[in-house]
């Protein structure tokens, strides 16, 4: 048990690095030996988790959907909308979802790992937007699958584009506007008026997990981000 | 007279032929003596109007703006709509906007050409929605620089997924159910009521503009797409 705990342990510690060198060198120009160097881990210890770098960027494509999800609303629309907003939050502080972007929107070397975690990502906003149908918080045109696609692919834009304008300096403000905008022809108006959607919304939620963690004594500092259950592919 | 003729379409020629390599190879492996082969010119012609690979690229970014926009409307939003709709009908047929896309978001080799068209995309949008705003066309809360930022981050972000997730086959649809999701946070009623927002819209304009040509005995096949005078830096 110990043993297992420390192999996952070593496991996380390797894709922490992979994300890192993958985020800063993009997937073509990274290195197993810049891992191993970063990781602090012997080169038998990566090749024991990961078969090859594909298989690690894999990995980090993959960890982003690993954990627990955002906290549960009464308003699978507000799940919806904090989802996003945590992200948004901490993409410029995670290299694993930093990497991530950058694997997944690869135009050119990652071809063969297919659109990376965008799919995931599909999914995983169609599920919340179905419960929120379920609720009846959905304007009754909305199709959940369509809505989710769009609203992937625009957060993706507006990721990229504050990446490179401001180098992401404005990303919570951006995404938190992309909400403003979408959310009138998705959201029935009485949930619309009660959703939270400030740019200051993902902090907030992060700190609301990290202080729910800290009360039962769980010692991981960083909060997660996405449900598990939902494969990157 | 005749002379400078020619040369403008000696340029626009290696123009679209460096857009067919960019597009195809991108920034990185594109070489210029692919560029001489495919326009047919001498090695020499291409160096006449352009110094170096770079000059290239930002004369393929640059062209996209160069030409007359789509045709003027009544309504302001109209025109916002028609011109990413437009877009989304030529992009999977011109290589010019292909390339202009690839070039601008490429996120290794052609950093040093900064956000590409990016910025001139938003500069036009937001032309168009401060010139509707003054048409009384636009919800109070609406900030044209807010908004075009965001459109054109969108747009952005749907023309990666679809080109991604289907090859760009959806791109006029999935457009179309952006500005279907966010027009009614931008547009009062009564405009948004008469927008034209179908995902044939592009195909219909560029057609218009076509049989506009045809009569004015203007023997151009390609439609323009973007008011001149907004320049892509």
């Amino acid at each position: 048990m110990v043993r297992q705990e420390r192999a996952l342990r070593t496991r996380r510690l390797i894709l922490e690095a992979a994300a890192s060198v993958f985020d800063e060198f993009g997937y073509e120009s990274a290195t197993i030996g810049e891992v191993v160097a970063r990781a602090g881990v012997t080169r038998g210890a990566v090749y024991f988790h990961f078969a090859s770098k594909r298989d690690l960027a894999r990995g980090v494509l993959e960890e982003q959907f690993s954990q627990d999800g955002v906290p549960e609303r009464c308003s699978k629309l507000q799940e919806f909308v904090d989802t996003g907003m945590v992200v948004a939050h901490l993409m410029p502080r995670d290299p694993l979802l930093s990497a991530g972007a950058r694997l997944s929107l690869g135009q050119d070397a990652f071809d063969d790992l297919g659109s990376g975690a965008i799919p995931g990502w599909i999914r995983r906003m169609e599920a919340l937007l179905v419960a929120a149908g379920e609720r009846g918080e959905l304007l009754p045109h909305v199709v959940p699958a369509d809505t989710a696609w769009l609203m992937t692919a625009a957060w993706t834009g507006v990721q990229i584009q504050s990446q490179k304008l401001s180098g992401r300096a404005d990303l919570e403000q951006r995404v938190a506007a992309l909400y403003r905008h979408l959310l009138p022809s998705i959201a029935v108006p009485g949930v619309l008026a009660a959703l939270r959607i400030g740019s200051g919304r993902g902090a907030e939620v992060v700190a609301e997990v990290a202080a729910a963690r800290a009360a039962a004594g769980d010692s991981e500092a960083q909060p997660a981000v996405v449900a598990g259950g939902v494969g990157a592919h």
